[in-house]
C-alpha cells in the first residue's frame, strides 16, 4: 500500500470522525484488508483511535482490536471505560479476550470482568488463572460437549437450534461427558451423518480420547501436535473434567510468538515486543538495560588492551587488528550459537551433548580460522610488508576463530542445562570471552615477536 | 530425555538392527514419540539409518521421514533405490511429498515418480511445478469435491464407502463444482446432515466461495487467513479449476519457517538450515561464503584507523576504546534493525516511512547515546584521570550510537524497498558504516583535542 494511500485514508477517516459519521466509518472499515487496519491504527492518534472504536458497534471494534498488535490492544482497552471495554471484549473469542484481559492490572481486569456476562465472565475467569503458555491459558472455551445418555436426535436438534452461534466454534469435534462433565469419548460430524436419531451417544462415542492436562507446557502441546495429526485436542483438569480445547492453530501461532521472541532477545530487545508507537521513555529504558551491561563486559573485555599497553605502544599497526579480530571472532561464533539455538528447537540435540557439538564446531572452526587468518594475515603482511605482523594478525584470528566456535556453539547448550534462556545470554558471553581472548592472543604473539616488529 | 537413554535406546536399536528383527523395531519405533525419533535419527549412522527404513514399512517409515527435518529425509530418499522411495513417498501425504521430492535432483525425482501410483504421480508433478512458497506449491490434494448435480445421498454414500480412506482429508468442507470442474460453491458437514438425501447440491450450496489464484504468494495467504477465520481456502487455475486446497495449519507452518530463515539470515547462517550432521565441507564453505564479505569489510572499516595511525600513536590509550565503540554501536544498531524487521513482519510500517523511523529512533538514540557515552567517557576519565580523553571517547560514542540507531532503524525499510532481503544485508551494511564513523570520530575528536591529551 503505497504512502499516499494511506495519507488519503487517514484524511478520510480523521474526516468523518470530526462528522460523528457511524455508518460511513463501519463501511470505510469494513472495506479494508486487516494489514491496512493494522497500518491505519498505527497512524492515527490515541483520541483518533479511541473516536473510532467508540463510533463502530462492539462487534467491529473487536475486529478491529483483533486485528492489531496485542500491546497496543491492551493500551487502548486501558484507555477505555470499563463498560465499553466488556461489550467490546465480549465479542472477542475466549482465547483472545483472556490474552488481552490478562495483560490489564487486577484494578481494570475486575472492573471489566463485573460489567460482562455472569457467565462468560466465569469462564473468562478460568482462563486468566493460568499462564499464558500452558494449555489452560492457551485453550479456547468454544467447542461442542454433550452428556453420554443424549441422542443423535437431541444433538442434531441443538445444532440445528444454534447453528448460528455454533458457527463461531472452530473445532468440529462433539465430546461427550458424564453428567458431572468428566471426559468419556469423541464423535465427529460424519459418526452423526450414519448414525440412526434415536442412538445414544454413549453406544457410539469413541472411548480413550485424547486429552491434555490443563497444566501442560507450550512444549508438550508442540510435541502432542506433531506426534497426532488432529485439529484440537480437549483440556482436562486434574478431576478429568473436560475444561476446554487448545487448537493446532492456536500452538502454530504460539510457537511463532516464541520464535520471534528469541529472535528480539539475540538481537537486544528484551522485555517484551517494541513497536515505535511506544512512548520513547520506555523504548529507551528496555533497550539501555541490555546495552548497559554489554558495556560493563566490553570495558572488561577492553581491559586486556589496557593491560597490554606498552606492546600496543610499540606496535602501534596493531591498534588496526583489535577491532577486526574482535568483530569477526563475534561473527563465527553467533553462527554456532544460532546452529546451536536452531538444533535445540529441532530437538535434535541435548544439552548434555557439549561434548559432541563441540568437536563437531572445531572441524568447522578450523577450516574457517585459517582462511580467514589467511586472508587477515596477508593484508597485515602486505599493508606494512613485514610478514610477522601478517603472522601475529592470522595467528590471533586462526585461533580465536576456534575459540569463538566453541563457546558459540556449547554455550547455548550449557545455559539450556541450566534453565537459562540461551536467546538472551549467550551473545554477551560470548563476545566478551571472544574478545577477551581474541586481545590478549594478539597481543601476547606480538610481544613474543617483538623483536621483529618494532616501529609498525 | 537423559543422554543415557538414547544410548541405551541407540544401543538396542543397533542390535535389533543386526537381527533384521522387523516387528521389534516397529513396536520400539511405534513406542517412541516424535522428539525421540528426531533425536534416534540424528544420533545413527546413515547405514543404520537406511537399513532401518528398510526394516520398517512403508508406512512406517513415512512417519519416520514426516518427522525428522526436512535436509535429512531429502539425504536419505537420495541414498536409496528409487522404488523403496516411491514405496514411502506415496504413504506421504501430498504437500509433505511434494517438498521432499522439489528438493531431488531431475534424474531422481523423474525415476520416483515414474514408479508411483500414475494418477499419484500426476498429482505430484502437478504441486512441484510450482515455487515452494505460493499457493500451488503449498497446497495439499487430499480434499471432498463433488459435481454439482449430485445428490446428499450420492455423497453420504461415498463418504460411507470411503471412510478410510477419507479419513485422512484434514479438511472437511465439501467443494462443489460444475463437471468440467470449475468450482462453484462449498457445504459443510452439517449442511448434508440437516438436508434430505434426494436433495440436489447445486440447490444447497454456498456460492461465491472464497479461493486463492495458484499464483497466490505466500504473503498474500498469510493476510488471507488474518482476514478469514476459515481452516483452508480451495485453490483455483487459471480457468477456475479446483486444483488442491491449502490449510491455514500449512501456513501457519510456513511463517514459522520463515521467520526461523530470517533470524539465521541475520546471524550469518546462510544458503538453508544448517544441521551439525552435515558435512564438514559444506558447513564450513556456507559459513565462509558470509564470513568472508564481512571480513572485507571489516578491513575497509579497520582502514580509517590506519589512515590516522600517526592520532593513535600519539594517544595509546585510545585503542583500547576503538573496539568498545565498534561493539557497542553494532549494539544500539541491531536493535533498531530488529524493531524495523518485526513491524515490517507486522505490517505497522511501509517501506515508504524511513522518515518517520528516522525520527523515532534518533529520540531513543538520543537518550542511550547520552547515557553509554557518559557511562564510557567516566571510564575513560578515571582510568587515566585526563577529561578529554573521556570527551572524546564518550563525544564519540554518543554520536556514534545515534549514527547506528539511524542506520539500522531505516537500512532494513530501503533495503526492503529494493526488494533486497532485509535480514540477509542489513547487519553486514550497518556494521561497517559504523565502525567506519565511529573510528573517525573517536580520532578526529582526539587530534582536536590533541595538546590535552598527549602520552595517554
Amino acid at each position: 500500500m503505497p504512502e499516499t494511500l494511506v495519507t488519503s485514508l487517514q484524511v478520510k477517516i480523521v474526516q468523518l470522525l470530526r462528522k460523528d459519521s457511524s455508518d460511513e466509518l463501519t463501511r470505510l472499515i469494513d472495506s479494508l484488508n486487516s494489514r491496512e487496519i493494522v497500518h491505519l491504527m498505527g497512524h492515527l492518534s490515541l483520541e483518533h483511535k479511541m473516536k473510532l472504536l467508540s463510533l463502530l458497534s462492539p462487534e467491529d471494534a473487536a475486529e478491529v482490536m483483533e486485528e492489531i498488535p496485542e500491546v497496543q490492544a491492551v493500551d487502548l482497552i486501558e484507555e477505555m471505560e470499563a463498560d465499553q471495554a466488556a461489550a467490546i471484549l465480549s465479542e472477542m473469542e475466549s482465547d483472545e479476550q483472556a490474552d488481552l484481559l490478562m495483560e490489564l492490572d487486577d484494578e481494570d481486569q475486575q472492573a471489566i470482568l463485573a460489567r460482562m456476562d455472569p457467565e462468560e465472565a466465569e469462564e473468562a475467569r478460568l482462563l486468566i488463572s493460568y499462564e499464558y503458555d500452558e494449555a489452560g491459558g492457551l485453550m479456547r472455551t468454544e467447542y461442542f460437549a454433550y452428556p453420554e445418555n443424549f441422542t443423535v436426535k437431541q444433538v442434531t436438534d441443538d445444532l440445528r437450534a444454534n447453528n448460528e452461534e455454533y458457527s463461531y466454534y472452530l473445532l468440529k469435534y462433539f465430546f461427550v461427558t458424564t453428567p458431572e462433565g468428566k471426559l468419556t469419548g469423541v464423535l465427529q460430524m460424519q459418526d452423526l451423518l450414519f448414525a440412526r436419531p434415536s442412538t445414544k451417544l454413549s453406544t457410539i462415542a469413541i472411548p480413550n480420547v485424547f486429552a491434555v492436562d490443563h497444566h501442560a507446557t507450550l512444549e508438550e502441546l508442540i510435541n502432542f501436535f506433531d506426534a497426532h495429526d488432529l485439529f484440537g485436542v480437549p483440556v482436562t483438569d486434574d478431576e478429568q473434567h473436560l475444561i476446554g480445547v487448545v487448537l493446532r492453530r492456536d500452538i502454530l501461532e504460539a510457537e511463532t510468538e516464541r520464535v520471534t521472541q528469541e529472535h528480539l532477545e539475540t538481537q537486544g530487545i528484551i522485555g517484551g515486543d517494541e513497536l515505535r508507537t511506544m512512548p520513547v521513555s520506555l523504548r529507551a529504558r528496555r533497550r539501555l538495560s541490555w546495552l548497559s551491561v554489554n558495556i560493563l563486559l566490553n570495558i572488561v573485555a577492553a581491559s586486556v588492551i589496557a593491560y597490554h599497553q606498552d606492546v600496543l605502544s610499540s606496535v602501534i599497526a596493531l591498534a588496526v587488528f583489535l577491532p577486526i579480530i574482535s568483530d569477526m571472532s563475534g561473527c563465527s561464533g553467533n553462527q554456532a550459537v544460532a546452529v546451536s539455538m536452531r538444533e535445540l528447537s529441532l530437538g535434535v540435540v541435548n544439552p548434555s551433548e557439549v561434548l559432541r557439538v563441540w568437536w563437531q564446531e572445531i572441524s568447522v572452526g578450523l577450516i574457517n580460522g585459517v582462511v580467514l587468518g589467511i586472508l587477515i594475515g596477508v593484508a597485515a603482511w602486505l599493508w606494512k610488508g613485514n610478514i610477522y605482523l601478517g603472522l601475529v594478525a592470522g595467528g590471533a584470528l586462526t585461533i580465536n576463530t576456534l575459540v569463538a566456535v566453541s563457546i558459540g556453539g556449547t554455550v547455548p547448550l550449557i545455559l539450556k542445562g541450566f534453565d537459562i534462556d540461551p536467546a538472551l545470554a549467550s551473545g554477551p558471553i560470548l563476545t566478551t570471552i571472544t574478545d577477551m581472548f581474541g586481545f590478549f592472543l594478539a597481543l601476547t604473539f606480538a610481544s613474543l615477536m617483538m623483536a621483529h616488529l618494532g616501529g609498525l
